[in-house]
């Protein structure tokens, strides 16, 4: 049996059980540069385990995807924050859920606006990264460091995310 | 008496002396999500002070300028590295200098490709944000914190940066 989860608007509000959205949206928190630019100050949580770990910068490379997306798997880090942040102005898919039991539970699909980036809390369950455009080019802010940081989930019954 | 800086293309070697270009080139470090993605590990190094200030990440909205750019000012960061990602695949200006005793020294400009961003090293001279395309957003990745973390020079002569 194919279960479907319906693609939402990303929002601030929708998310922020999730996460962080990452963009330039109300006033700015500081202008700078002579007037030059906008600062949108401290706009997503960098949240590490202390036992050895470190935020790094890495660049991630994905294979594009196309809706309707079928979401066999999430994945969740228990030992930090992970940040995506597009590389190019598209859209790309943002797949998260609560957890219940150790488990991923009522999955839920966001699509993104250009200019908008990611950051999903420590132990967060989520999707793959899931471009719908070439390149599927992202900078990702994520724990380097010793320890397991990586829990996957397979779904029994698959997902279609439309 | 305007000097000139002509623009070179941005290349890790020839930025090596100021920082680190982040982008997906030569062969991923690692592969991951069932061969869906490649990882280009740990490519910029966020460096600190440990007297209170942390990892934060901002969204920066800057004026579009254009080729040929006047160059009257830069500026540096003491107390931490400063990483700039483009939210679309359009090329930026990248100026930067080294430092003689205690000024920017001899300043080299760079365009970037789609692709990539940058990060400046801690304490290095650089420009201020200088897109060259709408709408000009970059998330930043830098030091939060207390004490004073910028120090500003201005040139008695400008650039003509082309």
């Amino acid at each position: 049996m194919t279960r479907t989860i319906a693609i939402e608007t990303l929002t601030p509000g929708g998310f922020a059980a999730y996460g962080d959205v990452i963009e330039a949206v109300g006033d700015p928190d500081m202008i700078i540069n002579q007037a030059m630019c906008e600062r949108y100050h401290d706009r997503a949580l960098i949240d590490l385990d202390n036992d050895g770990g470190r935020a790094g910068i890495s660049v991630f490379k994905a294979t594009v995807r196309a809706v309707p997306h079928l979401l066999d798997m999430m994945e969740r880090h228990p030992l930090g924050s992970q940040t995506f942040v597009p590389m190019a102005a598209d859209p790309f898919l943002v797949i998260v859920a609560s957890d219940l039991n150790g488990r991923p539970h009522e999955p839920k699909a966001f699509l993104t606006k250009p200019g908008q980036g990611v950051n999903y809390h420590r132990g967060i369950w989520h999707g793959v990264l899931t471009p719908l455009h070439e390149p599927g080019l992202f900078t990702v802010i994520d724990r380097i460091g010793p320890g397991n940081n990586l829990e996957e989930h397979w779904f029994d019954e698959i997902y279609e995310v439309r």
